[in-house]
C-alpha cells in the first residue's frame, strides 16, 4: 500500500497557530490587559432571524411523516438553487438553474473540483493567496506558479506571459482586500480564453463591493462562460460560517477536451457525495428572500462600518493599503518585518492581526486586519493602532 | 488544460434511472393501479424527536450574539465524536477521541479518503457492490479487482490468495444483506495485515444488526486498528438521510509508509473541508443520548419488523436469500433474469424491487428488496409477492 507521497511535500502552515501561541503567552503574562483581535476572518454578528426560523421550521417538517423528506438532489433542492439563479439575474448575470451546484462550502468545492482536472496542469496562483489553493494542489503534484501581487499593481496582478492551465482569482481578495475592475478581470478572462485555460473564481466576499461600477461575479465579463468557474460562500454574506453552505457555478458553455465540465462535476457530486443538509438549505433560501436581504445588508453595512473606521485611521496616517472599501479586508504597509510588527501591536497595543508573512512571499511587510469584529472593539483598536503607529 | 481523462473510463450507471422510467410508464398506462416500492434505500420514518428540538435549539443559538458560534473544529465539536467515543466504548471498542473525524455523511468520506492513497494502488472490490466504490476509484485511475460473492459464500467472499492494497467490505452489506461473522471478518484483517493492505470498511448499516454475536465495527477484531478505517452514518440509523452526518474512524495505529493515515485525513480535512454544520451536529449528539437512542430504536425495530416480515414469507415459499435479519436488505434468487422478474413483478404484482444485475456480475438473477417501506405497504407487497412467486 502506498500512500499519495505529494502529502509530504505540503508545507506545515504555522500562520494562525503562531498567532494563537502568542495571543495566549502575551494574555498569560499580562492577565489585567485586554486584547483585542482583528486578526480571524470569521463573522461575529448572528445569523438573519429568517435564517433561523426557516431552519427550526425545516427540522420540525423532518419530524413529521407527512412532510419529511430523505435523501435530496445532489445539486440541491430548486428552492435553493432557482432563488440562486434569480440573484444572478438580479444582477445581469443570466445562468441556467443546471448551472448552480449547491454545497456545504466554497471550501469544499474549491478543494473537490481538482478531482476533474489532470495532475500535469499547470497552476497560476496570485501571491500573496489564501494558502488552500497552493496545498490543494501540492496534494494532487500539479506544478505551481506564481505571479506577483506587488503594492505597485495594488496586489492586482495582471497576466503574465507564460502558459496556465488552472488560474485562482479572489475577487475581493483575501487577505489583500484589492478587487479587480472589469478592465482587470476581462485581462485574465481573455488570457484564460487564449491558453484554453479554466479560472476557479472565489466570489466568497463578493457581497462586500459596494461600488456598482466593479463586478462581483466573473460572469459579468464577456467570455467568462468559456473559461470560468465561480464559487461562492454563505459565510461571509450571511453569518454561514458555522452553518455550511456554498455554490459552485459551472457554465454549460465550459467545455475542455470535448467534456462537458459541468457533466464531469455533476458526475463527481453524485459518486462522492450525498446532498447538502435540508434544514441548511432552507435557511439559505430564506437568506435570499427580500426580507433575508435586508436582514443581511444591515450586517453587511455594520462590517463596511468597521472597515471605513479603520481604512480612515490608515488614511489619516499616511500608510498605503489595499481593502478596506469593497472588502471586510484591509493589507497595509506595516513599514518593515511582518511578524515583529505583530509582536509590536501586541506588546503596546494589545490588538491582534495577521503579519503579511504568512501569506505570501511578496507582502512579508504587510499586515492584515479584518472588519469582522464588534464596534467598540474596532473603535478602541483603531485608537491603539494610531498610538503605535503614530 | 486536460481534464482527469479518467473520468471517461467511468461506466454510466443506468440502474435507477431505468427503474423509474420503467415504473413511471406504468403508472402512466395503469393510472388505477397502486405501485407499491421497495426499491430505493432511503429511508420513511421522520426524524426522532430529539433531533429535531436540539436543531431548533442549534439555530435559536446562531441567532443570538451571546451564543453564536462560527467556523467549528475540523473534525466535528467535542460534544459529538465524544458521544461517538462513548458509543463504541458501550461496545466494547475504546477509541481515541482525536480518532474519530464527523463530516457531512459516510458517501462523501468513503470518496475522499481515496485522496490519501496513490493511484498505483491496487484496489479489491467485493462483487455484488455499491457502485460508489468501483466509480471513485475509476476516477482515480486505480486497478480494480473482484472477489466473487457467490451463493455458495453467502455473497460473503473470503480474501483471495493474490495480492490487495485497498480492500473494501460492506457489513452488513448493501445490496445482498448478508453479515461477516467474527472468523469471517477477521480472515480479512489477517489478510489486510499480510499483505500491509488498507481496509475501508463500511458500517452504514451496523445498526440493523440484532445478533450481539456478529460485529458490528470492524474494530471489535484484534488487528483491524492496524488495517483499517472505519466509515459511519446517521443516515439509516436515525433517518439522517436529508439531515447529512457521517463519522470516520482512522486509528492512530495505521501507518503506512511511516505515515500516520489519522494525521493525513486530518490535514486532507482540514484543507479541503471547513468542519459540519453546528445545527446538523445537535441534531446527532442528540440521537445519541438515551432518549435518542430509544427514540431511534423504535424506528429500527419498526424496519427489522418489515424485514421479518419479507424474509418469513421467503422462507415458506422456500425462496433463497441472504439479509433480512440483521439487516434492512433482502437480495433473494429470483430464479432468472433479474430484469425480466423485475417487469414482471411490476406487471403482475405492482411492487417495485431492485435488479441485482445493477450490482455486479455475480448476481444478475437475484432481487432486492427494502425494510424501509411502510408497514401496511410492505404487509401488502409480501402478499403480491407471494402471488407472483408462488
Amino acid at each position: 500500500m502506498k500512500i499519495n507521497a505529494n502529502y509530504l511535500n505540503l508545507e506545515e502552515s504555522y500562520l494562525f497557530a503562531t498567532v494563537e501561541r502568542k495571543v495566549s503567552e502575551y494574555k498569560a503574562a499580562h492577565p489585567d490587559k485586554k486584547v483585542i483581535s482583528l486578526g480571524i476572518g470569521d463573522v461575529t454578528l448572528p445569523l438573519p432571524p429568517v435564517a433561523v426560523t426557516a431552519m427550526q421550521e425545516a427540522a420540525a417538517e423532518l419530524g413529521k411523516k407527512e412532510t419529511f423528506r430523505g435523501y435530496g438532489p445532489y445539486r440541491g433542492y430548486r428552492f435553493l438553487t432557482e432563488a440562486l439563479q434569480k440573484q444572478y439575474a438580479a444582477r445581469g448575470v443570466a445562468l441556467e438553474e443546471e448551472e448552480i451546484f449547491a454545497s456545504e462550502g466554497a471550501k469544499s468545492d474549491l478543494g473537490n473540483i481538482l478531482d476533474l482536472f489532470a495532475r500535469d496542469n499547470r497552476v497560476l496562483v496570485p501571491d500573496p493567496v489564501y494558502p488552500v489553493y497552493v496545498d490543494t494542489n501540492v496534494m494532487d503534484g500539479r506544478e505551481i506558479r506564481f505571479v506577483d501581487g506587488t503594492a505597485e499593481n495594488g496586489f492586482l496582478p495582471p497576466p503574465p506571459a507564460e502558459r496556465a492551465d488552472l488560474i485562482y482569482i479572489c475577487s475581493p481578495n483575501n487577505p489583500t482586500g484589492a478587487v479587480y475592475d472589469r478592465a482587470g478581470l476581462k485581462a485574465w478572462v481573455d488570457y484564460a480564453l487564449k491558453w484554453g485555460a479554466v479560472i476557479l473564481f472565489d466570489a466568497a466576499y463578493e457581497r462586500f463591493v459596494a461600488d456598482p461600477a466593479l463586478p462581483r461575479s466573473i460572469f459579468e465579463i464577456e467570455g467568462a462562460r468559456e473559461c470560468a468557474i465561480e464559487f461562492g460562500s454563505f459565510s461571509k454574506t450571511a453569518g454561514f460560517t458555522g452553518v455550511r453552505c456554498g455554490y459552485t457555478v459551472v457554465p454549460k458553455a465550459l467545455v475542455r477536451e470535448g467534456s462537458s465540465l459541468n457533466k464531469l462535476w455533476l458526475r463527481r457530486q453524485s459518486t462522492k457525495y450525498n446532498g447538502l443538509s435540508y434544514v441548511v438549505q432552507r435557511g439559505a433560501a430564506a437568506v435570499l428572500t427580500p426580507e433575508g436581504q435586508e436582514q443581511i445588508d444591515r450586517n453587511i453595512a455594520y462590517y463596511r462600518e468597521n472597515a471605513r473606521l479603520m481604512a480612515e485611521a490608515l488614511e489619516k496616517m499616511g500608510v498605503w493599503f489595499t481593502g478596506g472599501k469593497n472588502s471586510p479586508y484591509l493589507f497595509f504597509d506595516c513599514g518593515g518585518d511582518s511578524w515583529s510588527f505583530f509582536d509590536r501591536l501586541l506588546e503596546e497595543g494589545q490588538v491582534v492581526g495577521t503579519p503579511g508573512a504568512g501569506f505570501g512571499r511578496n507582502c512579508k511587510n504587510f499586515f492584515r486586519l479584518t472588519a469582522f469584529g464588534d464596534r467598540d472593539n474596532t473603535l478602541e483598536a483603531v485608537e491603539r493602532l494610531k498610538r503605535v503607529l503614530g
